[in-house]
């Protein structure tokens, strides 16, 4: 089963239903923008790298369904659909830049019909996940140099096989080491409210066979303490010039914690996951979400008190100073990141 | 409504069913010492000074039904049932405190006839938890002295009203403030697994007319980074004669982000709590409870892989040079705390 998968013959997105996982394992359709929106705005799909790939097969399916045949009408219909597929998720940049990745695509056609643009969406999304999955591939092979045998790492989320096409982003490596023997210990946060360690990467780890412990968000600093953790690996929704990484509401504390016990903290992410745009980290947009995420828990039964005032950031942003390195698909960039950055860019 | 009080009459212990808020408010009764182990156990009754009163009006129940009328075999009988309820929760050294607190009465008036003795256990009983109240009530106003009007203050667990006899003691100083209007602001950390953030320290500070914010574990570094954060507050089951603080899991992770981003960060606890025997935090047994806590949620619904592994372990340990201060009873300790907290108990 794959996460993000394209079914043209029927004009549809085919996704794993994440918000059904570890309970049921179903795959769901998904055809018109609206609905490609919703999922991807209730985390049915999720994970930077995934939701890139999902908005651009929905981008694709959008361009089909326009019936214009002159360009400019069609473009600026697609561009309204990206528009409004582009708003579902704030902090994420992967999202956007798919999005525009495909404008570009069509932009580069526009002299040809129509029917050719559309093919050519066609082959750019599908070219996105490949694409997606040999980064993910090549940041696992890079990442393994960070590990050695016998290592604990703990992780925070979900950057997964569940997040991507395939292998994941912080959890690359882990899979790499896996198949080599290194018999890794991993410890998964549960990564409250939505519970995505617990869910997903718990679920996803176990499937593979890797030896991994559920904790609880506040036990973190309990299982570094205590020596059990040699590296943390997480993935990240986006990545300023200057290095300061926004990820999944949690990853923030965790680097705090590993700096203060010495262990080293690793993101793991694409380039298309830095914005260059982006100076620093006070200027990425975080999401908000509904408070019932934390009064209701997962099974919609309400455990705090009627009434009860909520913050519900679903980001954080973790300062570059407590990045010990950036996994990439084009090698480990290290401090400072300012110079680093720019370097990878130039080249 | 009284968290733990005794109902000498119907020869019980009514307590708050703390396990059924904040959904309804009930008192219940136990009667038998297993009753009582039971519902410390199942954290019915929790917070260190509450579970020591509960204990100590345990043993007075335990030490009415003795029938023995010679001292030596009703002693016996009544150290076996205080090793009983000792063996309920390993960490909170007020159990112990408070049991030995009995057991040292009881034998004080060794030669007196056993019914004297028992009206003597059950005196003291009432005593500790009239103590545990006066002693709330002056770590309320020796903590107040570290807060200013429109503080913000974050707080992990439940170390309030609903922890010990009244007043809290972590919140002693916060409803203090209150009465006062200061107009704080007050951040609950929801404290997973058992939610005694979201369950107890919202409900109680709701009640109280407190603003409140509800937030998740992970989300205290958000919360802390933003500014929105002057103080923490915390309350503590175990302090060690060198300053280090065991206390609810997740503890220590909040200690360690307020030092990053230079919020003093304070522990309140009764001088009970600090335990003279145990050099240091290494030596603090830290009890680990059932998986189910971490993959069912709080309405015993699976949200985890079915077979995964779990650590639950229900207490960290906090370094004493995280510590900006331990509020107690007789003033605020300052580190070095291997010096100031000698000095106090030879006062």
């Amino acid at each position: 089963m794959e996460t993000v998968s394209l079914d043209d013959k029927n004009s549809a997105l085919v996704i794993i239903d994440q918000t059904k996982l570890p309970g049921s394992l179903e795959l769901i359709s998904l055809k018109t923008p609206l609905e490609i929106y919703g999922a991807i705005k209730e985390l049915k799909v999720r994970g930077a790298p995934a939701i890139g790939i999902a908005a651009a097969m929905g981008l694709y399916l959008s361009a089909k369904s326009i019936e214009e045949t002159e360009f400019d009408p069609f473009f600026k219909k697609l561009a309204g659909a990206s528009a409004f597929l582009a708003s579902s998720r704030p902090t994420a940049v992967n999202l956007r830049w798919a999005l525009s990745r495909m404008e570009a695509s069509a932009n580069a056609a526009k002299n040809l019909p129509v029917p050719e643009i559309k093919r050519r969406l066609k082959l750019e999304a599908q070219k996105i996940k490949d694409e997606d999955e040999e980064i993910c591939r090549k940041i696992g092979e890079n990442g393994l140099a960070l590990i050695k045998p016998g290592d604990g790492i703990l992780t925070h989320c979900n950057a997964g096989a569940l997040a991507t096409a395939k292998f994941g982003t912080a959890l690359s490596p882990v899979y790499l080491a896996q198949e080599r023997g290194y018999n890794l210990r991993v410890y998964a946060d549960e990564t409250r409210p939505l519970l995505q360690g617990a869910r997903l990467t718990a679920f996803e780890l176990m499937s593979a066979g890797v030896d991994v412990t559920l904790i609880c968000d506040g036990m973190a600093s309990f299982v570094m303490k205590s020596g059990r953790v040699q590296a943390v690996f997480t993935g990240c929704d986006r990545v300023a010039a200057n290095g300061d990484a926004a990820n999944k509401i949690g990853t923030s504390g965790v680097a705090v914690l590993a700096n203060y016990y010495k262990i080293p903290f690793y993101i793991c992410a694409p380039l298309s996951t830095i914005d260059l745009s982006c100076p620093d980290g006070g200027k990425i947009p975080i999401e908000e979400r509904p408070a019932e995420e934390v009064t209701e828990m997962w099974y919609k039964k309400r455990m705090a008190p009627e009434g009860v005032k909520v913050l519900n950031p679903a980001f954080d942003v973790t300062d570059a100073s407590l990045v010990s390195g950036i996994v990439t698909e084009r090698g480990i960039l290290r401090p400072p990141y300012i110079k680093t950055i720019a370097e990878i860019f130039q080249k």
